[in-house]
């Protein structure tokens, strides 16, 4: 893999007690990326200090595919239902400029 | 993807101007790890707001998997050549439980 791509690494804050339902709404969207294209990788993680902190860890092959993405009824209908769990407004993910390494395609 | 692994995500600090260096020893590293058992996932990217600070994203089955690779001399042999390209003592990773999503085998 040698071209960068455009990673975004998000932090969202679920109410207390709604980590795990939160992490199931952001499974399912990983679900409805299978077939996004450019959608390299789409992690769901839990913070080992606070379940209630959820990692996003995505990979596109450029940022307008993940900027479409989001454009996908079936996402947007899902975020409009995961929106209730949020304890805060989720914070803009950081950018990076994936160059490599091992575990994409 | 169903069995919870263990995620790490670090930060390194190069000194100035040394990003892409580091980034190449830590490319050196993921080719390393093409066959170190449990490793699932090892990215190298940049921030794209500062060039001289690069992640590391790691997923592996296990934390015995990763702690047992630091140990194979060829990785603590990179480490060793890599350091002096360290602004700073990298800080403790970020440990994560992945709970799954897209982009994993």
């Amino acid at each position: 893999m040698s071209i960068t791509k455009y990673g975004l690494f998000g932090k969202l804050k679920a109410l207390p007690g709604q980590g795990q339902a939160l992490a199931d709404f952001l499974l399912e969207a990983a679900r409805l990326l299978d077939t996004a294209s450019g959608c390299q990788l789409y992690l769901v993680s839990t913070d080992v200090t606070d379940a209630d902190t959820i990692w996003v860890t995505e990979v596109w092959d450029t940022q307008e595919d993940h900027d479409r993405s989001l454009q996908a009824p079936a996402i947007r209908e899902l975020i409009g239902r995961a929106m209730p769990l949020l304890a805060e407004r989720p914070e803009p993910g950081m950018t990076v400029n994936v160059l490599g390494g091992k575990g994409l395609a």
